[in-house]
């Protein structure tokens, strides 16, 4: 089978075998932002081709490509949600010589009524659900980062930060990014610094600041402000989300867990760097509820 | 006496009266940043040449004019400070026809060793120095806050939050910003939602993504989502710089002030909105002290 995490800038595939094993993978950017004309089926096949010549008949998607944006819009689950869940709601999306599923999103509501919404990220999480520890805390750090709280099995809540988005605003366009060279190599001490700073009560607006006084008052060097900031806000968001420490699953791009394992750890939690391809091992694991492996 | 409080971007005169009272006031959009070469002198007397040619002789300054990039620079004083030693530390700024001085800025050492500096506000506090309440909070809400304690008549800390510099970089560069109107009209009710958003305990990072959240789930108008915002930012910021309810005293626009005023009240704290002029106010007393009125 084909196993697909369809996403905003991104398209990635992977060829699976009978157990789910990962035969072979490729991406590209062609994300659903860069098909025209809601084209899918012809974007598609034009990545998988030989694929689909090799004689796969089945493709199971997740990601963007279940938004309104998309192929197929594939309305979003409630929370509570676990792998039979996504498996029963998977919506059917015509396509020809192939049986195509997608995995639809997940919604939750916070404590006052404010929604969140995901599409890829509880497929990505599914792959973890069957590890056995309960209950579980997956990060993927990111633009909008997102914190899933796995128990019994299932996704019960989580929750989105704009951590990384933030930092681009700031970094870009406030006073903090004048003093702030352009390169992205990380001073690692002075990010724990940053993390250090979040645990004061003074309020993150007001820690923002400090990043400009610190400069001023030469305390801290120009080239290491921005890792300083990138830790003011990891450490704020790795607070707020884990309000008592507990162990966390990050999952995503190297470096940047890299970063989220050393600001949980300062928080007094442990982290694991979760391997690459999560995406491929949820889907397979939905695929095998569906009996498709 | 003439007082001037002259600022990045504005410069504000007054001519006082025996007990300090407003005889007259002037203001111009010649701050020190639109002033070239070093003309501080040729300025200032271009402002106010008619009243120094009615007779006045003293020219008592505070603000940006006292700093490195200003006419003279005079030293930032140490916390705790007040109108003595304020007026004790006033350099002398050669001018032909007056004797000029300058009001210096002050510091203060956050908990952790992150400098704080201002250069204007100490000024506008020393008005309010003499009134008794001890101690006091002052808010002087802006691009970059100030919340000054008083205690015993003098300044004791100060604290600066980035929130109105931070709500403009998340309103124009940031996905918030897209379904925002472009018009400034303030509607209440969803700055007091976001207020009291912001005492729930996700952090601001996870709450801003709720702005748009809501808005895509029709439960916040696009029309009222930058108040929204504005809501959540200055909630936090008066939730982190008064950690229990105490009695605030704000200087600063009427409208901003307004606003601030019903988010203290959220958090169960009387606000004050303070007279204008107290810049005028502060360096009368200070002129006092200096026996010059």
């Amino acid at each position: 089978m084909i196993a697909v995490d369809w996403g905003t800038s991104n398209f990635r595939a992977y060829r699976l075998g009978a157990e789910g094993t990962i035969l072979e993978r490729r991406s590209s950017t062609q994300g659903i932002l860069s098909v025209e004309n809601g084209g899918f089926a012809e974007a598609l096949r034009a990545e998988i081709a030989d694929w689909l010549a090799h004689g796969e008949e089945r493709i199971l998607l997740c990601g963007m490509i279940g938004s309104r944006q998309g192929w197929v819009e594939a309305p979003y689950l409630r929370c509570p949600a676990g792998v039979a869940e996504l498996a029963d709601s998977a919506v059917n999306v015509p396509f020809a010589g192939a049986e195509v599923l997608l995995v639809p999103g997940i919604s939750a509501h916070d404590t006052d009524g404010v929604h969140e919404v995901m599409r890829g990220e509880e497929t990505q999480a599914a792959g973890l659900l069957e590890s056995g520890a309960s209950p579980m805390l997956i990060c993927f750090p990111g633009t909008h980062s997102k914190w899933i709280h796995l128990r019994d099995r299932r996704i019960v809540n989580f929750t989105t930060s704009m951590t990384g988005e933030v930092y681009g605003a700031l970094r870009n366009h406030t006073i903090l990014g004048r003093t702030m060279t352009t390169e992205n190599t990380v001073d690692n001490a002075a990010f724990l610094q940053g993390v250090a700073r979040s645990a004061d009560s003074g309020g993150l607006l007001h820690h923002l600041f400090g990043v400009r006084t610190l400069t001023l008052m030469d305390q801290l060097k120009a080239d290491s402000s921005a890792s300083y900031l990138s830790g003011l806000l990891i450490g704020h968001e790795v607070r707020a989300a884990m309000p008592y420490p507990s162990a966390v699953h990050l999952v995503g791009a190297a470096s940047l867990c890299s970063l989220y394992r050393q600001a949980i750890e300062t928080c007094g939690a442990p982290a694991t760097v979760e391997a690459e391809d999560a995406a491929a091992r949820g889907l397979a694991v939905i695929a095998r509820r569906l009996r498709w492996i």
